[in-house]
């Protein structure tokens, strides 16, 4: 998905910045640790937090750029930090087109590597005095995104059909990201409390929509169009809402649960399994659930924000439920 | 090293106290979370870096136990974290003569482990507001903590003879954290700036002394005291000081550099590399400079302490020196 198209338009001179932001964040007296570092922030991120964190600043009385990048790019580094131990984790060879750390310098300097980059972003907000209130918050979402991956490894190939693990799981593992960069940036421009609390839920409500969309598309796509082989959730043995409604719903739910509960399952039987996915109706289900999400996601706007950052936010939701790539 | 003794009975109180804290800060919703938590924090640390913390926090004039302890669990989950992740690195199977994390869930559950219980220690600062600063040395510590790991990753068999560069890197690894663990005892108890300062050097000189002694009973001792096989850092070509001494000094120099380069070396050839090192006179260097730094921790004390206090110090640097486990 290009997100970084007409609706970050409106914060386009500020996601420059931001690149800028980044690149100071990577540098290190330690030469070898400032080129991985400069590798990480420049692998092709889309930088859809601190956009969110931005816009959503953007929306308050008291927006300064030079106040709100820190948080911004702090939000971006703890992103990168998770996606670095995730790749060494799920032993990954590229992520985005470009090879992983691990596959460039190995798992150990990886695991190093993302400590190195979790700890400047905790640095890096220590540069304004955001308050004790944004550091809580920074630590429990790095505390959430590790412990909902702890979760969902315990979980693999046991085919749960619990719709409330799986709205659980991903609230962790995106949802209160995408919520947490909305809220930090009300906070920091001085909305008000109860239009920041509005916006919380908007960022809540369009994560669990990226998210639902993200899963779908490992069922709907082929290779060609996601970069990587569909059916990849399957394979790794992690149920996602399609499945899990195929599982309670298909006629051949036992034929599916063998399959994705078997850890050394074979590619005919990934096929299989998506055959059976498509055919329960799962997909739509899915599909119903995340427009349910965008639309109070849309609800959840403060009448009182700009039109333009309004629309910019509107135009995100459309996105989210458009997406196709 | 049995350092719960004598030298810290003053803090016994606090000590125990500690031990509670660093259960709750294990706790999670989550239970497999919990169980490794807790795992990890019972797992036999020796609470050195809470004790110099609170022994520190004993000098100033405004102590309390309740302000102090959620700053001192932190620094031993910062330290607990890091061990986490070294040993996914060094595919340790146990430490202490406990499992390791790694050995019991896996690399991936350790990884994320690790993530949690460092973001569980940024969490737990935020219950006391102990300002900016404080946040700041304690994010620059994990960012030291890990570059110091990549240097030193990225040195192995290299047979570097810089007396500088190890001093650095040992920095990095033990002495600042130590020297964070006092200054930030001492500014939370309001000691004045100046002997905050003193007490910030005793820190960090017992820190580098602490790791030269750490690195001579690896050249020393035999596999049965120290619970390793000796000359485990020649084996994973790691130079410490007496090493690199004799690198310079003994006429064996061009063998023992042979073999400190060879990450093929073989179990004859560490015995050897051992013997040319100690034959060069490399340990009794490496012993003076320890004392050295003791003697300088000692005159660094400031004159303003309550003489409990300061005594518990000054036992700290005695058993650091004699130092045989």
């Amino acid at each position: 998905m290009n997100l970084s198209n007409a609706m970050f338009d409106v914060i386009k001179h500020d996601l420059e910045a931001l690149e800028e932001e980044l690149l100071v964040a990577a540098e290190s007296p330690v030469e070898i640790v400032q080129e991985i570092g400069t590798h990480l922030v420049t692998a092709g991120g889309k930088r859809i937090r601190p956009a969110l964190c931005l816009l959503a600043a953007h929306g308050g009385p008291g927006f300064e750029l030079k106040r709100l990048l820190p948080l911004a790019a702090a939000l971006e580094l703890i992103h990168t930090a998770s996606l670095v131990h995730d790749d060494v984790i799920d032993e990954a060879g590229t992520r985005r087109g470009v090879p992983t750390a691990n596959a460039k310098w190995g798992n150990q300097i990886s695991i190093l590597s993302g400590d190195y980059i979790f700890a400047q972003a905790f640095r890096l907000v220590t540069r304004e005095d955001y308050g004790n209130y944004i550091y809580h918050r920074l630590a429990e979402l790095v505390g959430d995104l590790s412990s909902g991956e702890i979760i969902q490894n315990r979980q693999v190939y046991m085919a749960s059909k619990d719709e409330k693990d799986y709205y659980s799981r991903i609230q962790k593992k995106t949802a209160d990201f995408l919520e947490i960069c909305c809220e930090l940036g009300c906070i920091v421009s001085g909305m008000s409390p109860e239009d920041t609390k509005r916006m919380a839920e908007y960022g809540h409500c369009i994560g669990m929509a990226f998210q639902i969309t993200d899963d779908l598309l490992d069922i709907e796509q082929t290779e060609a169009k996601i970069g990587k082989p569909a059916g990849n959730d399957i394979r790794q043995g992690i149920v996602t809402l399609p499945v899990i409604r195929a599982l309670k719903e298909s006629p051949d739910s036992e034929e599916l649960e063998a399959i994705v509960t078997d850890s050394g399952m074979t590619e005919d039987m990934v096929t299989r399994a998506i055959e059976i996915v498509k055919a329960s109706g799962g997909v739509e289900f899915a599909k119903e659930k995340a427009d349910e999400y965008l639309e109070r996601a849309r609800k959840a706007l403060p009448e009182s924000m700009p039109e333009d950052i309004r629309e910019a936010f509107l135009l995100v939701a459309d996105f989210i439920g458009e997406r196709d790539f």
